[in-house]
């Protein structure tokens, strides 16, 4: 199983909207077939392991890090295949996410009377698509907040001076997120300060460009913003009473619009993150400013923090911090989180982060 | 060697203002002797290493943290003891970092024909004793700023609320911190708000309190505040200007003066470091709101950071941050620091970083 789910990693950003899912194939002791599914389209994994395997199946064991599938998408059900594969027992990591067909690959197995084990590996099977069982079950896309700051928690200058706050190694790590992600989101306070391209940069390599959004309840962005460029596609997230003739011109650069209900602060966030889920953007990653940030963790959007931390003291009275927004009054009103990892990057420290359960404002 | 700096590290925070030493002599690959110096005015390693070894010192070698002493103290010098011990060879990791005596005791035993090796383990030798080595260098207090802050920067809500940023190991670490060290500054700001007792709180032990030091240069403190009750001594640092029918009632409360010119942020830091140091202090944690913090990183006198980080997004633009003072233009105006080590504590993390070499402005 360890090994199917270091298969599954290696296609990481090019299955989407599919998950990553490795599987192999063991007979006495001895693998026999492995698979992985690579692209959204393409064979699953169980496919490519049986057609390694080929007679060998029959009597084997199947370890698969996702519940095979059990319905008719752009490939057959993959129940159906290990059904008739021959395999004597089947081992799954964890169970298909989607509410509407959990349980039932299983299901299809264990009538043919194949012996089916769910849960080994589970909860590492579950952060490798974390992305996707988000989707599944909130019908939203992932959300990753991200920003680099200072050892003493500045993201920019008083004067909004922020390069570089993190070291070379940590932003081509940034890129290669880019890389991997379908869209990223930004204020439109960021726009008309810091003008940023928001394409994928990776040297020697040409990266995949996220969808670039931009949150502009008043429409103020400059009809020449480097964000309508055309390396990538841009959506405008506004409201209904946005300037029409502004809204002309712009889709005239091809830009897509988003309108969303207005609430206290902005705009409707979770409005706009159902609507981005129809658009087909399945994760997002926010490199707000702190009002934008603020905004996404006070209503318990957030479903990971990537935060950098450089090694500098930057002091400051009127300094820029990471997360903003309105005052609270007391500390237990802060949003706690769960640290997953550090690491060192170059001189920076990377720590990733999840809400503690009870944080994320879900419908699960 | 790594044995006797183990050994010397289990008399941390007691020999002030002496350093941490060990000692272990081996003969023909058997530990005949070890000692460590335990508490000013006791015996060196050396001596405890010798008394235990006897006879077996003859031929043999000693290891010892740092270059024996040369001059009379307390004791008499250790540079004679090892000399007329009969030990063959001397291994020593670092050399005495006062700049009087440095390389004066390897010299007395060349002199009498013993061989001698410096430098085995020197990096760990001079941590170990990172404030007597900065003491004897710069004649002032070793200074460690600490501050525990959220994930997002944050010290306090905008209503200056705290309780409890970090967890309750991070806490007892910082009383752990206070029973080691010499001394403790706030800045009047931090007393007037917090009211703080600044004491040692240690379960099941009784700590050693630091002395308590207010910068107070317009002498704002009340006359009950909490940091001068006789729990611990306390030092109030201010100018020639203060008010001197205050100063006579403070007095009789056992508080000592210390007067220092001013700079254009308050009070000149240099002179008050030296000025502690002539008071016995040999180091001192700086646990000051943004402002105080903030003229110690800027004046380049921060020896050690000890940062602790909660797991917490507090968020709210008028939230306080650890490190404030004057305005810099530019990100390349950071101070840059070194990561030391990322240790998790509880559910906290704790960072500790030291100025880049050139980011400490000492005179050595």
């Amino acid at each position: 199983m360890e090994l199917a789910l270091t298969m599954a990693k290696t296609a990481k950003g090019k299955t989407n909207p599919n998950p990553l899912v490795g599987a192999v194939i063991v007979k006495d002791g001895v693998i026999v077939g492995t698979g992985v599914h690579r692209k959204a389209g393409e064979p699953h994994a169980e496919v490519h392991a049986f057609n390694m395997a080929g007679e060998h199946a029959k009597g084997a064991t199947l370890y698969v890090t996702l519940e095979p599938c059990s319905h008719y998408g752009k490939t057959p059900p993959c129940a159906d295949l290990v059904k008739n594969s021959g395999v004597q027992r089947v081992v799954v990591a964890t169970l298909d996410p989607n509410p509407k067909v959990s349980g039932r690959g299983v299901q299809i197995l264990r009538e043919a009377g194949i012996e089916v084990e769910v849960g080994l590996l589970e909860k590492e099977a579950q952060k490798l698509n974390e992305r996707f069982f988000h989707n599944m079950i909130a019908n939203r896309p992932f959300v990753t907040l991200k920003y680099a700051m200072t050892l003493d928690g500045k993201i920019a200058t008083h004067s909004g001076h922020s390069k570089w706050i993190s070291g070379e190694e940590s932003r081509l790590q940034v890129h290669q997120l880019r890389n991997e992600s379908d869209a990223i989101l930004v204020g439109i306070g960021t726009v008309l300060k810091d003008n940023p391209l928001l394409t994928t940069r990776l040297p020697n390599q040409k990266g995949k460009n996220p969808v670039r959004v931009v949150l502009d309840s008043r429409l103020q962005i400059p009809l020449d913003a480097n964000v309508l460029n055309d390396e990538a596609k841009t959506i405008i997230v506004t409201t209904t009473d946005a300037n029409p003739k502004k809204i002309a011109e712009l889709e005239k650069k091809n830009v897509t619009f988003i309108y969303c209900s207005k609430v206290q602060n902005g705009i409707n966030l979770e409005e706009m993150l159902e609507q981005l889920y129809k658009h087909g953007i399945t994760d997002l990653i926010v490199e707000g400013g702190g009002e934008v940030n603020a905004s996404f963790v006070r209503a318990g959007l957030v479903n990971k923090y990537i935060l950098y931390i450089a090694p500098k003291i930057l002091g400051g009275r009127n300094s820029i911090s990471p997360v903003s927004g309105e005052d609270v009054d007391t500390m237990d009103m802060a949003s706690k989180v769960e640290i997953d990892s550090i690491e060192r990057i170059g001189e920076d420290l990377c720590i990733i982060a999840y809400p503690k359960p009870g944080e994320l404002h879900a419908q699960y």
